[in-house]
């Protein structure tokens, strides 16, 4: 088969590097392209998918489909051995790694979304990076809409029609108008919410909008949006952020239940654990599209820093992060890999950008294409025209089409899709003064303290004797349940700014009645807070264990054997 | 506005009886539905979602477009209260309960799947009810179809590229109908799989499939799907079952990593708690569809046991658990309420069914209608006129009849999306000799046995030495992730049949960090068995613990305030 060529990531830039490598080999090579997903996302398309406008099956295209001539390795990628040109993977639900080699590697594995700088916004904000992210997003917004139409308590209401998008580059702006436009035609499904009642907020840390704009396009998009009653907060960062506030860098609380982060672009933590030199986290390559120090290694796209002249060493001087660019690297990369096997001298890679566009949603947008600026509904109609022509796959475009039909002439839907990807142990971050829980609230699950203070309170239903204590790290609270508690008897507010772990009561009932060292602490636990006698309920079909006497190590129920 | 009339569940019947209801009663009362999801399933499209037909999100209806004029309260119920007439609900992320009053209730809470029965089949079988399982199954299906693609290991092919469903009944028949043509279609992608390694089967303990059609009809849809390729296994129940096989009660073992049980239904858990008469699990209602010894609890549809004639015993003297039936019967409910309402005397519920129909996929049906008998291409074109006639909702029938049309002139996408609503914590069921894990696989999870032995194996690197151990009931294996392993050391295999808990790997880090008394458990038991010197690594931004003497409960965190 001649050479191995591998190429890591499905995105636009691994996908398009293995379709001109195909093209430039044909059948002389064995191209193999290696993907967590089997399918390519069309990232412009995420905030439509957030939005309903299309179905999420309809937004991505089967990689499969878009290969032909190529390999596709549906699996995870663990590491990477350079000197013995192999990767190694898991596939499937097979928990035996598989190895791979290669003579030629294309790095292609994107970016990811770090967002960990700002406390509390990695646990409570969504993300618009995947296609999950969208439906989720969606799923949420829908939510939020059905619980402000029944709920009888205003501060609830409130907190639920509350929207804030985190940056307003090309991904917040998009994602914002997008999301007010699914507001505004849903609302008429929802009878006991005004209108008046909505609040949508854009947050962005830098003075403008849409930096990769004119700044007159960039303005004309806040005023759109603006008009349909988005608030556009320029020269705002976010300080902290918990499951029911923001906090702005200017000092304002926003009461809401969805912050969506656009911001926080940080390199993938697998290209970070190659050893490839790496310029600002992404991989360092040089013009001719391969890695520094590394004969046979390439990258492209989001993941590599591509100096576009000699010297490169402002932000300008490299190639953007943009779908534009990652699809020209990529024509350019296969033709240095088949110099490279060849061994024929590289050619430097160079393009200009052709222009932007950004949909502001509701039939709006802006573009410069060619230096010309477009803006309104000429500019949205130039995005999908643009957009579905440089779709991958016809059936995709088919179905991109009719779905852009049909919205434009029938009602959009209100379902609510289940969200998937609910982490059974997942972090919470409260501020001073917010109450975790009440008494008489469902009991959902059980909470360790990570760091802050916080303070129990309850009163014993006889006596009205009323106990106070205090949690700190490693401490916990919420244990009741393995009592068979289904709301709570207690109440818990934070003494002062702290994160929680909370483990779903699901995931809490069958660890500790299965689980004997954590069944045994808990006996003790109970009795000596509660006084109440307690032993663990072991499961059906498990023998009783002999009673322990204390819960030292020791007492494990391990015994060798031999 | 007059009388609180109060619907519990949007399935056929609650959906049909809260309609009903507003047609009788115009304004004049105050209607409301309260259901967990937001959208109206169409049963009979799931195995056209689970195969790619139909998007998911095209197969369904939103309640709220559905329902105009009824007040549509998406909740999860929690109690009912009879004598105050009141029902206890919570709504959205609130945990405070709701309380909503009614003057007559209507209970149309459907029925749920109970596996318990067979070993292991509750813990590995995919279902058929919900929007979520046919999208988890066509995840599933796919998935196979990607790593039989690519393992070099022939036993995982072979597992991977083998599908059961349970049940020969209407939904097992059209689900494994439609898997099949999903599977059939789908194989021009995937160049490492023969046709002649796919292997398909139904199996059903009764002696005949699709009990509810005339026994030459069955004939033939068993004869079409044997055409195509499927196995149907008569007179064969199951046994038991295991993430990679599943046993008959003929004792045959077969390979798999895919089950779907459609048998097995039950009782609504809430149904159960509510204390209304039942009859075999079901709401036992009189035959004007009033709850027995209640004078305004109504209910209908799969959780009500309706008698057909007076002294009703056979279980054809009852009402069946069909659409058909359930739709017939909200229109009587609906006019009983109005009587009761105005007290006049109630009627009693009579209906005959007019047919019945099976899709077999593949342009394959099965009807019999008004007597008369109907197979092949007819008979499914007759399928998909009546249910896109019945199917509610204009949207709906639009955005569907536009998906048959796709689909039947383009190929299908084998697009795998997330798959939802994985557990944390799932339990495991394991054969004796069955291996749990090997050295030197992927580190996936923390495992603690509910019930068996398993017998743990590893060898120092450094000295040569093995050792063995036994773990039992509410012992563990698979910690040493707490110390930064990511692939195993040692080897695991069950000593008897028996079963294990698996805490994702993300849970447990996550919770040992944090929680003390599981750190501090830890510390002990490795230094114990391991010999080796290990401490609890706090989470970031959590102040480092007093280091803890022991592990008794008094070391627990935490100090009484005051």
């Amino acid at each position: 088969m001649g050479q191995k060529l591998l190429v890591l990531g499905g995105g636009f830039g691994g996908l398009y590097a293995a379709r001109e490598l195909r093209k430039r080999f044909g059948e002389t090579a064995d191209i193999q392209l290696i993907s967590e997903e089997n399918y390519f996302v069309f990232q412009p398309l995420l905030p439509e998918v957030a939005a309903g406008a299309i179905a999420e099956m309809n937004a991505v295209t089967s990689l499969r489909e878009l290969l032909k001539g190529v390999r596709l390795r549906k699996a995870t990628i663990h590491s990477v051995d350079f000197d013995r040109q192999v990767v190694t993977v898991f596939q499937g639900v097979q928990r035996r790694p598989t190895e791979i080699e290669y003579d030629h590697l294309v790095v292609a594995m994107g970016s990811r979304i770090d967002l960990s700088r700002v406390p509390g916004l990695s646990d409570h904000a969504l993300q618009m990076k995947t296609l999950d992210d969208a439906r989720r997003l969606r799923a949420h917004i829908i939510e939020r809409l059905e619980h402000a139409d029944v709920t009888f308590l205003p501060e609830v209401k409130r907190e639920a029609l509350t929207f804030v998008v985190v940056g307003a580059g090309f991904s917040g702006i998009e994602t914002v108008g997008e999301m007010k436009e699914l507001i505004d035609r849903s609302l008429k499904y929802y009878p006991n919410i005004d209108p008046s009642e909505i609040r949508v907020v854009a947050v962005e840390f830098a003075p403008r909008a849409l930096n990769e704009l004119p700044e007159s396009l960039a303005a004309y998009a806040v005023k759109q949006l603006e008009a349909r009653g988005v608030e556009v907060m320029l020269n705002t960062g976010v300080a902290s952020a918990t499951g029911r506030r923001l906090v702005t860098s200017t000092g304002e609380e926003i009461p809401t239940r969805t912050i969506v982060a656009t911001i926080g672009n940080a390199p993938s933590p697998i290209v970070l654990e190659m050893n490839l030199a790496l310029n600002h986290g992404r991989v360092a390559v040089d013009r001719t599209l391969r890695a520094q120090g590394r004969d046979n290694v390439w990258s492209l796209g989001d993941c590599a820093m591509i100096p576009l002249k000699e010297a490169a060493t402002e932000r300008g001087d490299f190639a953007p992060p943009t779908a534009q660019f990652a699809v020209r690297e990529a024509r350019h990369l296969a033709k240095n890999i088949q110099a490279a096997v060849q061994g024929k001298p590289l050619s430097v890679f160079q393009y200009k950008s052709r222009g932007s566009l950004a949909s502001l949603g509701a039939h709006r947008g802006v573009a410069e294409v060619f230096g010309v600026k477009l803006s309104g509904y000429p500019a949205w109609l130039l995005w999908r025209i643009y957009y579905l022509s440089f779709m991958p796959g016809f059936d995709t475009k088919l179905r991109v089409f009719l779905s852009w039909f049909l919205d434009g002439i029938r009602p959009r839907s209100v379902v609510q899709l289940d969200v998937s990807g609910k982490d059974g142990a997942r972090y919470v971050h409260f501020a001073k003064g917010d109450r975790v829980f009440e008494k008489g609230n469902r009991s959902d699950g059980f909470y360790t303290v990570v760091s802050g203070r916080f303070e129990v309170t309850y009163q014993d239903d006889n006596t009205g004797e009323v106990t106070c204590r205090e949690v700190g790290p490693g401490g916990h609270f919420g244990e009741r349940m393995i009592m068979g508690e289904t709301t709570r008897y207690g109440s818990v507010v934070a003494l002062e700014d702290g994160k929680v772990l909370v483990l779903g009561r699901a995931e809490f009932e069958k660890l500790s009645t299965t689980f004997d060292a954590m069944g045994d602490y808990f006996e003790g636990y109970i009795k000596d807070t509660y006084g109440v006698d307690w032993h663990p309920a072991r499961p059906l079909g498990a023998p009783a264990p002999k009673a322990p006497t204390d819960v030292t190590p020791a007492a494990a129920k391990q015994s060798a054997a031999e």
